[in-house]
Parts: C-alpha cells; structure tokens; sequence
C-alpha cells in the first residue's frame, strides 16, 4: 500500500521538475491561508548537541498530507557523517493511509530551503548583485550559492567560515559551479563587498553587525530556526526598509524576526509574508538603496510542495 | 543506514518480548520525569472525517528517540480499509540519524493502546472481575478483550456496539480467544453486569451515564484522544474515588478529564498519575466497593517503549 523511496532515486528526480516555482507556488497558497501548519514539533538535546524538527501540514482540499522530520547534530562533521538527516512522509488525506516514506535523510530539507533562499533573493534582492556573500560553508552554503545561480547571472561571491579547510573546500566545489569564490575568516569583509547576502550557519550570536550593512543590500537568514540560534544583530532588521518572514506565525517563537521583536528593536507590524510580497510587486523593494531583510524559519509548506512533486515525478515515471 | 520494517516481520517480533512490562516501565519512567514528551502534533481533517496524531519523545539518556504516527479515519471501514494506520521511526539519540521505520500501518499503536488498557486493569480492577464490558467493537475492543487476559481469569464478556453485525462478528473472533462474550445495542446493560469496563470508540457524545455505574467497578477510557471526543458522562469521573491519567499534561487538552474539568466537574487536584499508581500500592483501590476510572489519552512514551522493543528484537534475530 506504500512505497519507500532512498535517496538515490529521490536525487534523481529532482531534474523533472522546478523547484524554485513549486516553493513560490507554496508560499503564495500559504500566505493566501490555503495551507493548514500546525506548530512545528521540536525535540533538542544536549550531549551531544542537536535538535529535531517535525514540520507538517496540508493544502486543504489537497489530496495529501504531509509529515517532514529534519535533525541537525552538528558534531555529526567529526564523525564523517552528514550533520542533517531526516525523511518526508506522504499520507493520504482522504484515507490516512501512509502513501510514500521518501527516506531522503534530509536532503530534500536542504533542497526546499536553499529553493526558499533562492526565491527571496529573486523577489528582495536588488537589481545589480555585485558579490554574492555566504556566511556558512556547510551544505547549506553551498547549496544556497547553487540555486542563486537561476535567479541572478552573478558569479562572484564571497564565502565566510570559522575553519580555513572547509572554505577551501566550499570554494573547490563552489567554482565547478562555474563562481570566481573569495573565502574569509572575518565575517565582516562579508557586507563590506556584497549585496545580497545569505546567512546559513548554527549560530547562536549574532555574525553580522548593523553598522557593517550597506545601503543597497538584501540579506536572507536562514539558520535560525529555534528561539536559541541568531546569525543577525536585532538592530539589522531595527534598520532595514523590509522585514519579510517565511511564516509570520512562526516567527512568533523562532528565528532572527523572534529575537528581534524580543529585543524591542522590531514590533510585529512591521513584518510582512514571502507570499504576500511574492503575489504583490508593490510590496518588493522600492529603490536599490533600501536595505532588506527576509527571515526564513523554513515552513511545513515547503515539505509538502517538495515531497509531493517528487512522489508525482517518482510515480510517473513508473520507477515503481 | 536505515532499516524498513513491514507489518508481518513486525507482528512477529511481539512475541518476543512482553508488551504489558514494558509498557507498565515506560509509564513508571513517564511519571518519575525521564522522560520528555513534547507536546501531541495533530491534524483534524473534515472531509472526510479523520485525524493524524504525532506522538514523539525521548528517554533521558537513552540511545533513541522515537516519532509516531497515528491516524484515524473512521469512514475507512466503508472502504474495507483498516481505520486506524501509522508508523514508527526510531532515530539514533546520539547522530539524528533514522535507525529504524517501522511500517506497522498502525498495528503498533493499537498494541500498546490495548497493553496500555491492560496496565490500568492490573492495577486498578477490582480483586474479582465478574464480567469484562467493552464499548466499541472495533479493532481496540477486541485487542483490549485480548490483552486483559493477562491480567484477570475473568472469561465472560460483555460488547456493546451499534451495528448488529459488526458485534456478531466481534462475538466470534473473540469467542476464539476463550471469552463468552454477549453482545448488546443498549449501552446501559453494559454497567449493569460488568463491572471492569473498557470504551474503545471515537464517541463524541458520552456514552455511559453516571447514575448507570455500580460500587466496585473500573472504567477505563481510551476512545477519546481529542479535546472533541469523550464517552463517559463527566459526572461518573465526579463520582469516582480515584482519577487516573496516563499523562496529567495531555489530559489538560484532550481525553475524559480534560473534558470533566472543563464540565466543573472535577479538578486537576482530583487527578494522579497511573506510573505513580504503578510504582506505589497505596495509591490503589482502598476496597471493591470504590469506583476508579483511568483516563488513556495515549502517551509517545509507549511508542518510545514499543518501538525500541520490536526494532531491537528484529535486530537481535538477525532477520536483517
């Protein structure tokens, strides 16, 4: 009655469809409150450290709904093994009968949030980027630099880490892409010579600083998604024209959006939605001076849209 | 990395270990506090009718983890599907990683639902069971009627259900466990000769009434897993001499006493834990003319329990 599908074929797949397009499409539908999200389920641990998310909800009306578990140990690199995991499940929403485990161990996580980046930058980026910055060189900063390849023509960027190996590493990998990659211990070179930047690390202190923030910049933070991790100074998002949340919802209990409302430095009117900015050009960037900030907590939305267009691909294909 | 279990392997592997023990430690664990249970997830769909419950959690410094599924569409029976379904995923506690999915299309929860319902007879059924009730012929009413074989003699039994041949054939399949089983469409007749009673239905109205309970009966409810279900009259919990929940935290939402409590019909100071009733025998039935009810809402620590049972006795039979 079910099908259980591994990572090699759920690789494979991705090719059959657009993903950034089917990432959009979801932000709109949930912003238009056609998605039901329940609170995202969170177990963290200590020793060692770690945390797992579980994401899930539904299109209503849809045929399907779907439970997404994501963890990040990040002591995980020491032991050679990926620091996240996880899998996506699909159900029937007629029936509840499980439809497919896409046991993807956290890849399609890492897909539907460099694809979440990739739309921001598309919708809240200014209109020349001149250098790309990434503060993060893990997956996630490699895989935000690849999907900012179809929403931007530019090749230049720049790459911050806390270890000189993995930057050589990310900047190897990163020019088969076919970018011209600048590597830096200090984050703040990062703002100094980039517009568009996105943070995508762990961290649980702030790693970019209000007064290194040009004019003329978008900045997408994705790495907070507990009320414990901040990658922006509050005072960031106190100075920029836009503040754009994945979920506003969310962003009640998590991510930069929380612990800046947290800190006084922001209210809560003046954030608005991916989806509302993504189906209204009005509400994008006003001019290349403004300063713009999109906050992504990362939304069960995106695990619906995902898992469904690779089960679809996967079954039309008749792989099964 | 990973290992996928289906039912048949997985229906096997119970008869290697003692479902009631382990369940009875988890709860005692539950309530000494080492064990840490998030909140219940939940989904509630309308059309048609069902819901999706995720129960998950952790034993403090144990080696797993544990997330279930469990859903339940009741018009299913129409389809000549199972109503209940699910799954179990076993995670490492150490890496994230998934150990194990169990694919037991609910099999699993029904198990430790009606192990659970054995706990709480064990514990809290009078010295001498004259006949054994059960509200609801479904799979949980005949699973109950199964496992309360290990803790009571008592072979007479009473069913109550709302279709005449649904019970015919309760009556049958349990007859096969040894059990003299009446069948009965008046929901009074039950309390009248049974005086250990188990409510195993998605009711949403109460289905037995408190002027209907004799001295000296047990009541426990395990339908109700919602804050919208509920099958006893909030006055039989008024009455009774002792309260038991599985998990005092859920019974805050959902289940008999979150309902009775909202009825003002008890209060939360009315209300112990059943690991704590477990553990010390004091806390029982003080005599056989005591009425006792035991509230089931169905706590991820039998999941964690179960779960880590099955996978490491497929494990150790090498059957992988």
């Amino acid at each position: 009655m079910n099908d259980v599908f591994r990572l090699p074929e759920i690789e494979e797949s991705l090719s059959n469809f657009d993903v950034i397009e089917i990432i959009e499409e979801g932000f709109v539908a949930y912003s238009q409150g056609k998605v039901v999200v329940p609170p995202v389920g969170e177990m963290i641990f200590e020793s060692p450290p770690g945390d797992a998310h579980i994401k899930y909800g539904f299109i209503q009306g849809d045929e399907y709904f779907v439970i997404k578990i994501a963890t990040g140990f990040y002591e995980n690199a020491r032991l050679g093994i990926s620091t996240s995991n996880g899998l996506m499940l699909v159900f029937s929403q007629k029936t509840g009968q499980l439809v497919c485990a896409l046991l993807d161990e956290g890849r399609l996580t890492d897909i539907r949030t460099a694809a979440a980046g990739a739309v921001a930058a598309k919708h809240l980026a200014p209109s020349d980027v001149e250098r790309i910055g990434i503060l993060g060189a893990g997956i996630q900063g490699r895989l935000q630099l690849k999907y900012l390849a179809s929403v931007t023509p530019c090749k230049s960027a720049m790459v911050w880490g806390i270890n000189a190996e993995e930057l050589e590493a990310y900047a190897l990998e990163t020019r088969r892409l076919g970018y011209d990659v600048r590597t830096t211990l200090d984050a703040q070179e990062v703002p100094a010579c980039c517009n568009l930047i996105v943070t995508a690390t762990p961290s649980k202190n702030p790693l970019l600083m209000a007064d290194w923030i040009r004019p003329g910049t978008h900045i997408t933070a994705m790495g907070s998604d507990t009320h414990d991790k901040i990658e922006l100074d509050p005072q960031i998002l106190a100075q920029a024209d836009m503040v754009v949340a994945d979920s506003i919802s969310q962003s009640k209990t998590r991510g930069e959006i929380f612990r800046a409302t947290q800190a006084g430095a922001i209210g809560e009117q003046d954030v608005i939605e991916l989806g509302a900015v993504i189906q209204d050009p009005s509400l994008r960037r006003q001019n290349d001076q403004q300063i713009t900030v999109a906050d992504l907590t990362g939304v069960a939305v995106q695990d619906i849209q995902i898992s469904k267009a690779v089960y679809e691909s996967l079954v039309s294909k008749g792989s099964r």
